[in-house]
């Protein structure tokens, strides 16, 4: 069966939506924890009952079954709260609560407020347990042909690696760590994934908007399912020369395939693509007209779901 | 005061929405009666008490107090759902009971169902007086200067326009009548706005997605104040040869300026642009990478508010 571009969107953005569908909204909202600190009355992150119970009764945190919040009591600033959050992380890795936390990455993401504030850092193999929003970039890599033809850069992922192992990627892709700037990361996962220099990135890489979506996580990302995933991604476009060749960088990509339109929706609609990179690349052709209101029936819904409001402050 | 990028969304999407306003949200909601039709359950729009009563006691239509809703109870099918309206309407505008169908359109506007069927249509100038979602399309027409430089067609409406008289406009845009596709309807409207001829429009015009935001009127739009207006907009970009010069075709444009990005966004700080081609211009904006992660703070709202997911069914 071949997934339609909804589908595609659908697998990315699972989370239940209050309109469409308030019974499951309903239902998720009285089941889940809400992540919180104290003096900021918004949530951070919904977390599952069987993650937030982990938490009783570890110190620097507080755990409230009635009103099924969990709060990080400790700290009075981003540097006191991010310490208390880490000693907890790696207390947990330790004794192997949560198997996401096998996969630790030695990496920072950031939770912010209401304006934008930094409220503390995850160990980014953590988020999901917390279901904290984090940030990515997804670059789009595309050549036009002498006959205009339009080819795009699809990489496909090492099957070696632990998330998503031998599916298909965008060009270029990678999570946004703390204090780093969306183009910043991007000029860096450009070297490091695809070999792309960064004088052709920065001259030629366009910022062309961010998508969100709300993720529930499967078993195919590893680890424990149903943990949360709200995320962004600040999406950017490069039209490439045709002798600038992108080339695996590091043990991240198997290879970079240069495909026309149809072979990538082929392989779009037989669900060969990391979720969140599908995502993107139906974004990418709604953006280049090749989904527009004569041919993709879905089209209202698809740009609404690209672009989801989520229920948590964000960068 | 210079309005923000957010600010020019804020004034286009004004209903307020559950996560961030529940308040006001809910109380938008316990006050609005909602349009619907026997055996489809789904609200097709939404409408003030003031005017929902007004049907009261009107053929073909049944008021329920207790459940705030407006059904028309006529026929089986579009066509004669569709005289049983066009029939209160043509009384409605006689009685003189709206304002808003003093400017009479003699134009049909369709309503669809959750399959995306046609319902009924309705007079254009009386949708807002239902609150259904409308359809329209909107062209960035711009120019690649010799040096590089972006320059942006844009129109000023004329002064004797009776909505939005002397604003700032997209190059081209109009609404989508019932049976018409957004690809034609943008080629008839590329004719009358601004003398484009069809065979350049069709051979350059890309699809670049939709917007849609829900508005709640004011007195800029003329009539009653408060109607809602949900809307969808099937955006274009278009980039024209320096010698394709748009012209005013009709009397609804004074004149097409031929502006740099600065002096546009200078225009859309100062609130010179109608409400909602503000916002396909921001829309514009992000996606030629002028607002970016770097730029725009709220670069992540902004791209969300663009894409609102309406509460009804839509084409």
């Amino acid at each position: 069966m071949t997934l339609s571009n909804l589908d595609i969107i659908n697998e990315c953005d699972s989370f239940p939506y209050p309109y469409t569908d308030p019974a499951l909204y309903n239902a998720s909202l009285s089941t889940y924890y809400t992540l919180r600190i104290p003096d900021c009355n918004h949530d951070l992150g919904y977390m599952l009952p069987s993650v937030a119970t982990v938490f009783d009764n570890v110190p620097n945190w507080s755990l409230d079954h009635d009103a099924r919040t969990l709060t990080l009591t400790a700290g009075t600033n981003a540097s006191e709260r991010s310490a208390a959050v880490h000693q907890t992380l790696l207390a947990l890795r330790q004794t192997g609560h949560f198997k996401v936390l096998d996969k630790w990455r030695d990496e920072l993401y950031g939770v912010y407020g209401p304006g934008r504030e930094l409220l503390f850092s995850v160990e980014r193999s953590a988020s999901p347990l917390f279901g904290i929003v984090t940030y990515g970039v997804h670059m789009n890599a595309y050549v036009r042909g002498k006959d205009g033809e339009l080819k795009i850069w699809v990489p496909r992922r090492a099957r070696t690696k632990q998330t998503y192992g031998g599916m298909l990627d965008n060009c270029v892709a990678g999570g946004i760590a703390v204090g780093e700037t969306a183009l910043e990361c991007l000029v860096r996962e450009c070297a490091e994934e695809a070999s792309l220099p960064e004088d052709i990135v920065r001259e030629r890489v366009k910022s062309v908007g961010c998508v969100t979506y709300f993720h529930i996580r499967t078993e195919k990302a590893g680890g424990e399912t149903g943990l949360m995933q709200p995320e962004c991604q600040y999406v950017y476009d490069i039209e490439l020369p045709e002798d600038v060749v992108p080339k695996p960088g590091d043990d991240e990509v198997e290879e970079f395939y240069l495909w026309g339109v149809e072979e990538v929706r082929e392989a779009l609609g037989k669900g060969e693509f990391k979720p969140n990179c599908g995502l993107v690349m139906v974004d990418y052709f709604v953006r280049m007209g090749e989904l527009n209101a004569e041919n993709e029936g879905d089209l209202i819904e698809i740009c609404a779901r690209l672009h989801r409001r989520l229920e948590f402050p964000t960068l």
